[in-house]
C-alpha cells in the first residue's frame, strides 16, 4: 500500500486520516499543534516536525487546512510539503480554498514533477469520521486516476470536473452557496409563519416533509427552530467562502443576486457578534428585521 | 355518500374530481367554459348551468380558480355558491388565494350558517391525477374535521394550521416562495459553472444527488439545464403568488430579501415577454445578467 | 375672484389655504376635526359641515388627504365633494395618492360634467405656509389651464405631465422615492465612515458641499447625522408612498431594485417601531445592519 | 518654489500638471508612455526616465495612476519613486485606490524618513485643467500642513480627515459609490416614467430643476436621457472603485445594500460588454430589466 502524508488534524482531518489508516494505508501526519495527534498515533499514524517530513517518501500528500494562506504557507517554503515530495507524487488539496490558490500551486506542483489534485469534501465531521463524505474534484487526468484509491477511502462518492484546478473548488463553493440560501429561505419562512401568527414548527413541518424532504431543509429546519447554533460550521468561515465564492462570480463576471443577499446577512451577523455561532445563524437576520427578538424562547 | 359540488375543471381541478367520482361521492360540476366538463360527465358527473346550481344540496361544494377576483365572483351574487348552499354545508376553498379573501368569505359564510374551509394543495396536474397532492388547511375545527375524508380522496397528506382562514394560504405561498428560491440557486450556480467553463450539468448533477439529493432538486435542476419551459405552471401565475406572499410580508411587517428578488426576477421576466413560460423561466435572467445568451442550446 | 373648497387641513393645507386668501380667493373650508379650522376663520375662510357643502357653489375644490381610501370617501356619496360641485368646476387633487384612484375619479368627474386635475406637491408645511411648493400636474388640458391660476397662488412652479391623470401622482412617488434613496446613501456612508474611524460629520460634510451641494443633501446629512427623527413626514406614510410607487412599478413591469430596498428598509423600520418618526429613520437600518448602536449619542 | 515630481500624466494628471506650473514649481515628468508628456515639455516640465528620477532632488512627488498594483510598482523597486526621494520629501498619493495600499505605503516610507499623504480628487478632467478639482486627505499632521500649498494649486478645495492614510481612501470611494448611486436612481425613474407612457425628459427635468437641484443630477438626468456613454469616466474603472468600497465594507462589517446593487449593476454591465462606456451606462440595466430596448433612439 502507499504512504500518505496528512497535514491538518482538525474535526474533519481527523475522521479522514483514520479512514486511510483503516484501508491499510501507511500516514504520517502533522499538524501545528501537536496534541490533536494522539489518537492518531495509537492508530498507528507516525508523526512528523513539518510539513516537508510528512511529504517526504509519500505517494500522496493530503492537506485539510483552513484557508488559502495557510494552505500556501504550509506548501511553499523550507518546511513545506512541496520540499519533500518525490518525483510524481501527488498532492490532494481537500480544503475549501479559492480556485486561484489551486491554480497557481497547480502551476508550481507541475514546474517540480509533482501533481495538484484538488478535492473539497462536502460532510460534516461524523460523516468523515464515517466515509460518508462527497468529494468533487479536478485536475490532471493521469493523477486523477490515481488519486481516486485514496479518495474511496475516505467517501461515499467522487465527482470529476475536469483539467481545471480550479473547478473543484468552485463546486465546493456553489455547494456552500446552496447550504446557505437554503438557510436564509427557511429564516424568512419561519419569520412570516410567526408575524403571522402560525407555528413556524408546523409551516416547515410540512414543508420539509413533503414538497422539499430532503435531510438538507429537514436538519435546518430543525436548527433554525431550535436555534441550535453550536458550530457545526462557524459562520466567520462560512463567510470566507461566500466572499471566495463572490469573487469567482467578480471575476467571472456572474451577478448572483441570492449570494449578494446570503454574503450581506453573514457580514450582518459577524458585525453583531455571531462569527463564533453555527452559519445557520444567518436565519436569525430576517426575525430581526422583522422587529422579533433574536431568541425564539427568550 | 355525500354529495360535492366542483367549480373550476382546470388541469388540477379535473383530477380532483375525478378521485371524488372514484371514491364514491356525487359529483355536480360548473365550469365557465363548458367542454372542459365533457370528460367527467363519462365518469358519473352532473353538469350544473350556474355556481349555484352546483352548490345546491351539496354537502361540500369545492373551488379550484384561477385568483382572488374569480373566487369571490364564483361565491357571491344571485349566481354565487353561497346563494346554493344549505345550512351546515362546507366550502373547501383549494385555490391558491390571498389570506385576506380567505378570512372576508369565510365571516361572510360565518353569517349564512355555512362554512368556509381553506384548504389549497402542492402538487402539479399529474399528481391531482394519482392522487398525490399535499393538502395545508386551516379554519373552524369542527367544519375542518367534517371536510378530512373529502380532502382525503384527492389527497396523499393534509396538514392542519389552526383556526385562521388565512393560514392555509399563507402556508401555501410560503411553500411556492420556496420553489420559487430553489429556482434562482440553480440559475445562479449553473450560469456561474458555464461562466466559469464547467459543465453545468456535472455541478448540478453532482449537487441534487448529493447534498441536495431530493426531487425538487432533481426535477428543477432538469428544467433549468434543458430550458424546457413549456408550463407547467405560468410565469404569471407563480408572479401573482408572489405578490400575494409580498403582501402577506408587508402587512405583518416583515422583510424577506429573497423574496423581493423572485419577485422582482418574475417581474422582469414578464417585461421580457416570458409571461406565459412556466415559473422556473426565472432562471433564465441570471444568465442575461452575466451577459450570456438566452439559449444554452442556439 | 373665483371661490375655493378646500378639504383637509392638515399641516400643509392650512398654508395652502392661507395663501389662497392672501390672494384673493374666497375659500369654503372642511376638516374632519373642526379645530384645525380655527386660524384659517380668522383670515377669512367659511367653515363648512361637509364635503359636499364645502364644494357647493364653489369652482375648484381642493383635497389635501392622507391616503386613497379618505379621498374616495369624502369625494363620492351623499354628503361627498362630488354631489356639490357645479358643472364645469374643477377638483384640484393634491394629495399624495395612487395614479389608480385619480384615473378613476377623473372617469367619474367626466361623467358628471366636473373636472378632476392632478396636482400633488412637493415640499414640506413650511414651504406650503410661504408659497414654495412645487407642483407636478395632469389631466385635461383645458382644466389644467383654468388651474394654474389657483395653483400659482400656493407654489414657486407648476410642472405639467400630460392628459393621463395618473401621470402626475407617478413624478410625486418617483419624487420621494429619489428622496429615500438620498436618505439611504448617507446613512450607508455614514455608517461605513463610523465602522473606519472616520469622522460622519467630516466625510458627509465634505461630500454635501462639493460633489453633491445641493439642499436635499445638506439637509438629510444633517438630520441623519444628528439623528433628530420628528417627524416631519412619517415614516408609515412614507412607507405608504413607497408601496404605491411599488404597485405602479409592479403594474408596469418595472423591476426598481433601489425601491426595493428602501421599501424593505421602511418596512423593518416599523416593525421595529419607528413608524411614528420621520422617515429618515431609515437610515437607522444601516447602523443596525453594521451592528452600531441605533443612537450615536447613547 | 519647490519642485515636484509628478508621474502618471493621464487626463487628469495633464491638467494637474499644467497648473503646478502655472503655481510656479519646478516639476519633472515621468509618463509611461513618453508622448502624453509633449505639451507639459513646453509649459515647461522636464522629462525624466524613470520614476526614481522623477522623484530625485523633488520636495514633493506627486502619483496619479490607475490603480494598486500599478502605483506599488512606481513607488517601489529599483527604479521606484522611493529609491529617490530624499529624506523629508512628501509623496502624494492622488489616484484613487485603496485603504491599504495607502496604509502599507506609508509604512514604508516611514522607515525611509519619507512622508506619503494620501489626497484623492474628485472632478473630471475638464475640472483638473481649470483648478476645480476637490482634494481629500489624510495622514500625518505636520506633512499636510507642508503638502497644502501643493494641493491648493491643483483644487478649489482641501478636506482633510485625520491621520489614518487609509481615510482620505475611503472618502474617495464613498463619493464615487454616491455618484453611482445618483445614477442608478436616474436610471430607475426614467424607466419607470417611460413604462408609464410619461416623458422622462419632463420627469427628470422637474424633479433635477426642484428638489434635486443640483449639478450632478442635472448632469447625469442629461447624460441618461441622450445616453450619451463616451467616456469620461470606463465603468471597468467605476467597477473596480466599486469593488475597492465593498473591500471596505466587508472588512469592516458594514452591510451596504445600494453598494451591493451598483456594484452588481456594474458587473452585469461589464459581462453584456459595457466596460468601455461611461459608468452612467449602468443606468441601462433598470432599462433592460423592464424589457425596453437598451436604446431609447433605435
Amino acid at each position: 500500500m502507499a504512504t500518505i502524508g496528512f497535514i491538518g488534524l482538525g474535526a474533519m482531518g481527523e475522521g479522514m486520516a483514520s479512514n486511510l489508516l483503516a484501508a491499510g494505508y501507511a500516514v504520517q501526519v502533522y499538524n501545528r499543534s501537536a496534541e490533536k495527534i494522539a489518537p492518531l498515533l495509537s492508530k498507528g499514524a507516525n508523526a512528523t516536525a513539518t510539513p516537508k517530513l510528512a511529504a517526504t517518501g509519500a505517494d500522496f500528500v493530503i492537506t485539510m487546512l483552513s484557508n488559502d494562506a495557510v494552505l500556501e504557507s504550509v506548501t511553499l517554503g523550507d518546511d513545506g510539503l512541496l520540499a519533500g515530495m518525490k518525483e510524481g507524487a501527488i498532492h490532494l488539496s481537500m480544503s475549501t480554498v479559492s480556485p486561484d490558490i489551486s491554480r497557481q500551486l497547480s502551476e508550481i506542483h507541475a514546474r517540480h514533477k509533482t501533481h495538484y489534485v484538488t478535492s473539497p469534501v462536502f460532510g460534516r465531521p461524523e460523516m468523515a469520521a464515517t466515509k460518508k463524505l462527497w468529494i468533487c474534484t479536478s485536475g490532471n487526468p493521469a493523477a486523477l486516476a490515481k488519486a481516486k484509491p485514496v479518495q474511496e477511502a475516505m467517501s461515499q462518492g467522487i465527482f470529476e470536473f475536469g483539467e481545471d484546478a480550479g473547478a473543484a473548488n468552485i463546486v465546493k463553493l456553489s455547494g456552500n452557496f446552496m447550504i446557505a440560501s437554503c438557510m436564509e429561505v427557511l429564516g424568512e419562512v419561519a419569520t412570516l409563519a410567526e408575524k403571522n401568527g402560525i407555528s413556524p414548527e408546523a409551516v416547515l413541518g410540512m414543508l420539509s416533509s413533503t414538497i422539499f424532504a430532503c435531510p438538507m431543509y429537514q436538519r435546518y429546519s430543525d436548527i433554525v427552530l431550535k436555534q441550535d447554533f453550536e458550530p457545526g460550521f462557524k459562520m466567520e468561515l462560512a463567510f470566507k467562502d461566500m466572499n471566495l465564492a463572490q469573487t469567482v462570480a467578480l471575476k467571472s463576471a456572474t451577478p448572483m443576486p441570492f449570494l449578494s443577499i446570503v454574503q450581506q446577512r453573514m457580514l450582518s451577523g459577524i458585525a453583531e457578534g455571531r462569527a463564533q455561532n453555527d452559519w445557520s445563524a444567518l436565519s436569525l437576520s430576517a426575525r430581526r428585521d422583522a422587529g422579533l427578538p433574536l431568541s425564539r424562547f427568550a
